[in-house]
């Protein structure tokens, strides 16, 4: 059994920037030499998201339409009041979609359907550049 | 350490059925003769979702009521547009319940409560034999 | 590669009281003496979440609305017809929140950021005390 490690960095615009980092996780997973075992995906930090979703453009565009109607970024939330940096809906969105998800990996492929990618969510209301890890357990 | 690595089929309705796997992930453990560890459940595709509930008739009918108020199923969706398949919604809604879950597991017992059920929850329109991947890793 | 485990007691007033766990994670992995791999933290029960945010008082107030707006504690669900118990909104929100949470850890130190914190939220409608288990694997 083995453990390995490794980072994506992602140049990310924010406001619900979507992010396909399926290959990165991929590339990783192959420079592992792994074959069988657990996978964590995470993001540190708190604005922003990692989840899966088929990547197309119609839904590129529906994500952040739906998440403007269930954590609208134009109301003024406590967080707000406190450290005026507005973006008390990137930190509701991310405490909702979560920051690390759990994939498993078989033969040295990711467990991810065919129209099923891996996407990091830059919820934050500024541009940056985002370092996700990638933690493979297995062997 | 070792890994085991077993599969679920589900007869899936879709249109938001809900499915109790719990005694099937269990009957993987047993079978894994893994005694503590975690263990990856997921789902490869992208409009069903895994998660956890107290599986009971009434549960089972409030979930769905919430996923329509939340990302109904009448609405025209920019993923709709473009491939006319009408579940721009099931992808939206397993985007945010998300298509894995990760537990740990104790003297060959997952971790849950008396009243916690692992679930997969189908989005799709339409009904599908569905294939759920555990993945144990543990000693 | 090595596992260990500790669990998390918590006195929680539920009704969405939110609770900072993260010094005890971390805590747990001192105790482990592992420097990389994978944790999952969760909750045995099924009206309770575990996720990450800013633990800032400001969100502290804004999650409980968050989810007042998305799942009402003041509507009859299906559940409660049944059980009369009145906490059908305590086990959707810990549906939609989940009870788990991945974690990976590099050189003894959880893959977290300085603002983001992993918080336990108690969805419940009273009071109780509630045990959080953290199993690691790595080495």
């Amino acid at each position: 059994m083995a453990l390995y490690r490794g980072k994506i960095r992602v140049k990310a615009k924010g406001f619900c920037s979507i992010h396909d980092i399926t290959n990165n996780v991929a590339e990783i997973l192959r420079l592992s030499g792994l074959s069988q075992g657990i996978c964590c995906v995470s993001i540190s930090g708190s604005t922003a998201a990692v989840s899966t979703v088929e990547y197309e453009p119609g839904l590129v565009l529906d994500i952040p339409t739906l998440l403007e109607k269930l954590i609208p970024s134009n109301v003024s939330y406590e967080h707000d009041k406190t450290w005026h940096d507005n973006n008390g809906f990137s930190h509701l969105r991310s405490f909702l979609i979560k920051t690390s998800l759990s994939l498993s990996f078989n033969e040295g492929k990711l467990d991810l359907g065919t129209w099923q990618q891996i996407v990091f969510v830059d919820f934050d209301n500024r541009p940056r550049t985002r370092e996700i890890t990638v933690q493979f357990i297995g062997e």
